[in-house]
């Protein structure tokens, strides 16, 4: 008898990563294919479908698979609304095409939740009560875990927790508004931040690679040369730490978690950031609430969204046990 | 065979607020001592008890009791940690307290929960799936009702709203932070901005009440003199819509709410804000999210924090049905 393993699918925009997880929420063998999101969700999860079996390997066999996509999907029906990184994908039915195609029950979320649920189920947000998982990547996303359960809002678009106004008149966001977190943390913010320090400086961010111009500048290369000693990338993730402490205070005094777990690219300098955001949290939040928070570096990395999608598919499958292929 | 009622009780720094409730939230009678914080809160629920016959005439008894109490509540345990109002209540075991000397069932939540939950149930929440309840008194408070249930955190200290930073580097707060939601439009954030106005305005104010310096200032003194055309009473609203505005478009993305409720003296002005907020949340929150939402002035005025608690009473009583007076 085979084993039966859950598939975990984060569709990006530009890759879909692909893992078989265990009931337990382990990656047992994980791949990545190309989105093409412009050839349509069937061409993708037909290419899906010829990656399965060597993912799988000839002893195992999917019991259900959890989709984490980059939009506002509507988690009851299945279907991506909208999503500026699949516009050609807006209005889809996607879990009904996935069904289809691949034979198995099928749970769609939005990425960002799914991380959040991974992160919560089997990284740093276990045995949180109320957990908020901040990405920090080239957008900043989110997702909350209140009681074992990803707060959904009306219309499950809540968790954009990139998009709280810090600062009233602070730079303008890709959202449209001014002074969202994520103008002022993303990845882009943190190398743009950086470059024009570099501009200011002069010789200031020697030893970091991309001041050589030969690739573009990370977060990751920020990080290393802020360790290094580099005065005026400190300064970069200095200001970063600020603005995700403002933030951190906020969702302190309006939701009181007990955890916060940072994820993406910029978390990558959590070692950098961790100790004045905690400072920013205790100056301005309230006392009784900053008491009660950790923040914490995300764990599960690369993964999170496919770990946190396929246990959101076990979870739902296990509430309608009577779901059967829709082949 | 008496009537049973519910007993509502919102207990805060200077007066506490009696109701008898229906079953269905109706305010049958209700009532206002003076809360004596210093005098303890025996003395408090003695009095409560003495009151209490002829607020409910001879044909009613009591159910239950709810208690909405300003400060930090433990609703489990039904103590009082701490609260700005009561300090001397600090780490009070209040529900036993109110139990031992009323003989009934007593339920405990802070009292912007339930105020909350009384528009939730009977007011301007109703039906909602993501109900947030702003209270924009003396200082600015929140509820936040998430499918038919108190949002509360890790701690039951969730629904802080008026300290959600929406500007970086903006006033001071009493909280300790900077750039509050109450900082800019608590009652005496109003009345400064109002009095800042006058004095630089001079002429301008006029047929305002307090322009005469008879009386102190209100926010309905505002709102009255903006309504009879005043531009600088009108420039004050149009500020405090503008800040609400941001707080509640990082609302609507946060959490994704369909029903936005605005309750206390500073709402009175409801008329001249409800425009320019629903202006400044379709520019700062994303799309899909702000379409869905409806901002309301709250319906149940004075009585929202004891209709909300007798109906959570009701409730909690329902689940532990097993409850007997601990008298």
């Amino acid at each position: 008898m085979k084993t039966r393993v859950l598939l975990g699918i984060d569709i990006g925009g530009t890759n879909t990563k692909l893992a078989a997880i265990s009931a337990r929420g382990k990656v047992v063998a994980h791949d990545m294919i190309l989105t093409l999101a412009k050839e349509g969700p069937e061409s993708l999860f037909t290419r899906i479908q010829q990656v399965v079996p060597s993912l799988l390997g000839p002893r195992r066999e999917i019991a259900a698979a959890g989709l984490g996509c980059a939009g506002l999907v509507d988690a009851g029906s299945g279907r991506l609304c909208s999503s500026p990184n699949l516009p050609e994908w807006a209005n889809t039915p996607i879990s009904r095409i996935c069904k289809r195609v691949l034979g198995v029950y099928t749970y769609v979320d939005n990425d960002a939740n799914a991380a959040a649920y991974g992160e919560y189920r089997c990284g740093c947000g276990v045995g949180a009560r109320m957990f908020i998982c901040i990405t920090l990547g080239t957008g900043v996303g989110g997702g909350i875990v209140s009681d074992g359960k990803i707060l959904r809002g009306s219309h499950n678009y809540a968790g954009e927790i990139g998009h709280m106004t810090i600062s009233e008149k602070g730079p303008r966001c890709k959202c449209g508004n001014r002074g969202c977190l994520e103008a002022f943390v993303s990845a882009d913010a943190l190398v743009r931040d950086a470059t024009r320090i570099l501009r200011r400086a002069g010789r200031s961010l020697l030893g970091m690679p991309a001041a050589k111009k030969s690739r573009v500048l990370t977060p990751e290369d920020i990080a290393t040369a802020a360790r290094r000693g580099d005065k005026a990338a400190q300064e970069v993730f200095d200001n970063a730490a600020q603005h995700v402490g403002i933030a951190a205070a906020s969702l302190v005094n309006v939701l009181n978690p007990d955890r916060i777990g940072l994820a993406g690219g910029v978390a990558s300098g959590f070692d950098l950031m961790e100790k004045r955001i905690g400072q920013v949290v205790a100056e301005r939040a309230f006392f009784e609430s900053a008491k009660v928070v950790t923040i914490r570096q995300a764990q599960l990395g690369f993964n999170a969204a496919t770990i946190g999608a396929a246990l959101m598919a076990k979870d739902a499958l296990r509430k309608t046990p009577h779901q059967t292929p829709s082949r």
